[in-house]
């Protein structure tokens, strides 16, 4: 028989479906008679050691609906990456509690944390039940279709990349988007669920499953901007040259490293501005502008996908009944089963933890500056429902008078 | 008796409603027994003189709504500025065609514009009826209570921040948000709606209106980080020194300058980064991150204040009607009659062309770094029916067991 308290707790980048997951946990635990206490450690591992919880149980259910549908970590988030002495902390403050579930939502690194607490506990002797949680925006985590909080994210990019090709169009030139990705492009990629007709933007998409070369890139803008008068730009933040030193890092003066040792790339607009300077001064092109979508594209309030929001309910749900009526901890992921439906299963965590997916090769288009419809197709149902559309004129020229053409 | 034909025109940077007006214009003068043909200039003022119609009275009423509903300019756009000599051509091409009534939508750059097309019109003896109509994200247009535009822009600001703030509550540290507002500061004012809890960011707020000193913003940000354990700031591109200079050309190794004079400042993160680094370096914190909204908050598709759609539209078919019923050539201003409802007028064209109105003291708090009541009054209705909201976990402690606190 279990204490009957849980312990839930949010880590990692913020999405905008991150407290679904939450909720999904602090409700479906307490249909579980066993449980008499759900806790939420406040800014993930970290809260944990320092034994800074609040009772879940004690929030209404109403108050919970309403945090569930707020983006952002309501819990707090840390990029704390537990070694095993911060993991002996851990038991510590768990066994004084008499917590014995755990669960964490995240990303690869948060599945890791999670594999290193419950093989500590196994060791350690002390009954503990800890399920990863899928959570990311760069939808780069092995075994699962996608990722909780990915979809939003995706849908905040195609609606950028869709306004931004619009302004283009009335504003012709040459628009660089920089859009967070480290390793996969998987988000990079979404901008292209922003076009609707065959002329419209992002006329070009690089991701870092494919290395960036500056000469290459130079000569497609140079033949787009040619072919169209103007020229939309979707760019992961990660790209990088042959060697796979970042393009970011090329110029950047200081690198701040985080502690999973991370190159910090977001929250900068280094890449967009050098990008520009080179579009600039050797495509002779006058009008050139770059935006870097930076938090904005994780944390915009009023950008969410539905689908997304349902599933980041469900994965913390079923967390709790794998947790509950399986007998093994693990990493809940999504698996797709019909279009569009999808299902739910335990994976091992070593099968998980710190791996990285990046975009199948189906996925990206041979000229390697554009994704496939194998891709268009994964992606738009997790887009959900009510995406905004984008209409023309059609424009029944009118014959000019002075400049008459024979 | 007229032709029968009119002309409309896009002009200055594109908006999510920008084609409401245009659409207000097309369908409200085809109510008008003499008139025979809609005819809408490509790329604005460029697309006169290049003789680059379209027959807007050959589009459905079907599609010119979607198109209404969609963002951005679907005529195009132009940062042409005439003189006289752009100007005479811009008569025989009206001549031409037998134009006779020329509605131009933009900003007080565009109402110069159309100030001096009617001057010429006038001393060459055309019987043009000329007509700005207002628009622009700056919200920077004299004799008008708010623009076409801004509420939708602010919209999303309010948006960003809302869900900046939230990330930065989950991942305490300090952001910066880079808003356009060359002149005007009312578009970063706006991130104030963004807050919903006293200790909500963002926690300043620097506006044109305001030198910016940067030891005093220095202070600021120290002051609010020991407070609050992290800070959101809201910075206007247009920030500038007690002489005047834009903070962001301080650092800005090539100046470009479009035709108008204006410095370039959108389209690059030069501002937010070097925000940034003073606070890292001088502070000594080590999480602080940047945005540049750039073009973002100007042409995302999907957030729109549906107050702001019916006023652009209305702004359209008064136009129509001041230009039919009226007799004089002016600008269509916007005027607040009630909390919330608006009127419109018509004034005169150099009323408005060419000036600039920036944020009145009375929004604009003592300490210079955060707005008034009265400013989130003046704001609010604006922003329409459904922003979304954010919500908080209530958060009932639990007592520590290991780190007691006697």
């Amino acid at each position: 028989m279990s204490s009957g308290k849980i312990l839930v707790a949010q880590g990692g980048g913020p999405t905008a479906v991150i407290n679904q997951s939450m909720v999904g946990v602090a409700l479906e635990a307490r249909r579980f008679p066993g449980v008499t206490r759900v806790y939420g450690a406040l800014h993930g591992v970290r809260g944990i050691v320092d034994e800074e919880f609040i009772d879940l149980t004690q929030e209404t259910s109403h108050n919970l609906e309403l945090v569930a549908a707020t983006p952002s970590s309501s819990l707090g988030s840390t990029r704390d990456k537990p070694d095993i002495a911060y993991c002996r902390r851990i038991f510590e403050v768990l066994r004084a509690h008499e917590i014995e579930h755990f669960f964490y939502i995240g990303g690869n690194d948060s599945a890791d944390t999670v594999r290193i607490v419950s093989e500590q506990a196994r060791e350690a002797g002390y009954p503990l039940r800890s399920i990863h949680i899928p959570k990311t925006i760069d939808n780069d985590l092995v075994g699962n279709d996608h990722t909780p909080g990915f979809p939003s994210a995706a849908r905040f990019v195609a609606q950028a990349f869709a306004g931004a090709n619009l302004d283009n169009a009335a504003l012709p030139g040459v628009y660089v988007g920089v859009v967070m990705g480290r390793h996969a492009g998987f988000l990079t990629a979404a901008s292209s669920l922003g076009k609707k007709f065959p002329d419209d933007g992002p006329h070009l998409i690089y991701v870092p499953e494919r290395t960036f070369v500056l000469e290459r890139f130079l000569d497609d803008v140079k033949a787009m901007y040619e072919r169209h008068g103007r020229c939309v730009i979707a760019v992961s933040e990660g790209i990088h040259d042959a060697s796979g030193e970042p393009v970011a890092t090329l110029l950047a003066k200081e690198i701040e490293r985080d502690d999973h040792g991370n190159v910090q790339l977001s929250g900068t607009g280094a890449l967009a501005d050098l990008l520009c300077d080179e579009i600039r001064s050797k495509l002779g092109i006058k009008r050139v502008r770059g935006d870097t979508f930076g938090y904005l594209q994780r944390s915009f309030i009023g950008c969410v996908s539905d689908v997304d929001q349902r599933e980041a309910r469900e994965v913390g749900e079923k967390a709790v009944q794998f947790a509950f009526w399986g007998d093994a901890d693990g990493s809940v992921a999504i698996r797709r089963t019909g279009f569009y439906s999808v299902d739910y299963e335990l994976l091992p965590l070593d099968f998980v933890a710190g791996k990285t997916r990046t975009m199948e090769d189906e996925f990206i288009s041979e000229s390697g500056t554009d994704v496939t419809d194998a891709f268009r197709l994964y992606l738009r149902p997790l887009l959900g429902s009510g995406m905004p559309d984008a209409f023309r004129l059609r424009g029944a020229r009118v014959p000019k008078v002075l400049h008459r053409e024979d």
